[in-house]
């Protein structure tokens, strides 16, 4: 990539995917995002389903801190391991996260599980994507603990949309 | 890029950005979005503000036409000319593109000029998005001229807000 040019032409569109990254880089935040905690280098090695290497992994996580899209700290329960937490500027991807599930759904074959998550984020629209936003502001930057918990919001959307599923394909 | 892994994890965000592309496939689609016709090798090559090379540029739209988001036909005026037109599934990205614009407008530091279209894109919404991808249905599918112009739309909403800027900082 040209830092450079970039900074010379200077057009948002390309300034986020910039900074945003390549696939493995959109892998690790999304990893961080739908998990539902902050994670370790070897959560992300062995959790991930598309299987990242490790010297891949160790080089991205380098590149989205340096982009100041993850944060890493020592984990307060094991001194020794360090665990990755987004910032604000990686939470405020979840738009993009959302519509890019959305256009994937429609336009590639994904895995009906997998599928089912991408259905409920854009089904709750901006609304939903607004308090799942707050609730990663808890988990990853210690704000207040949102009263609408949007991670348990959509378990139960994915629950009822796969046992429909389930139902219709019976 | 590693189409098999990606094919056996089917995650429609990671679907997305393996169909989507790189950097330069963004500048590509970027620019026969909002150039507002229909282009050619010549014209990506010498009109596109990050300075595309050109091996670089043929073989994107090799990919992108591999992949679906573009397609190439002889020119009805230049019958040995090329041009490239945006595909139903590219069309669909505009959400995509806006929401990387409103990402790139807080996070990064676009160019004044191109981060007022961002924002034009942002205000707008999604029923401006709308408009936009009926007229690029008219202009890269022959589909039927829309009576609203969202190019004419954003044009006027792009003058009226450097004006506002230009007076402000006066």
């Amino acid at each position: 990539m040209d830092a450079i040019s970039y900074r010379r032409a200077g057009c948002p569109i390309n300034n986020t995917l910039e900074t945003f990254g390549d696939r493995w880089s959109l892998i690790i935040l999304r990893d961080s995002m739908f998990g539902g905690r902050r994670r370790t280098f070897r959560s992300y090695l062995t959790e991930s389903i598309e299987g990242i290497a490790s010297n891949i992994l160790a080089d991205r996580l380098k590149r989205l801190t340096a982009n100041g899209l993850l944060t890493r700290c020592a984990d307060p329960g094991h001194k020794q391991r360090v665990v990755y937490s987004l910032t604000e500027k990686a939470i405020e991807l979840v738009p993009l996260m959302a519509v890019m599930g959305s256009w994937g759904l429609r336009h590639t074959r994904p895995a009906a599980d997998l599928a089912t998550g991408a259905q409920v984020l854009e089904d709750g629209g901006p609304q939903l994507w607004s308090e799942f936003m707050d609730e990663l502001r808890h988990i990853h930057l210690g704000a207040p603990q949102p009263e609408v918990s949007a991670f348990a919001k959509m378990q139960v959307a994915y629950e009822a949309t796969m046992a429909a599923e389930a139902a219709a394909s019976a």
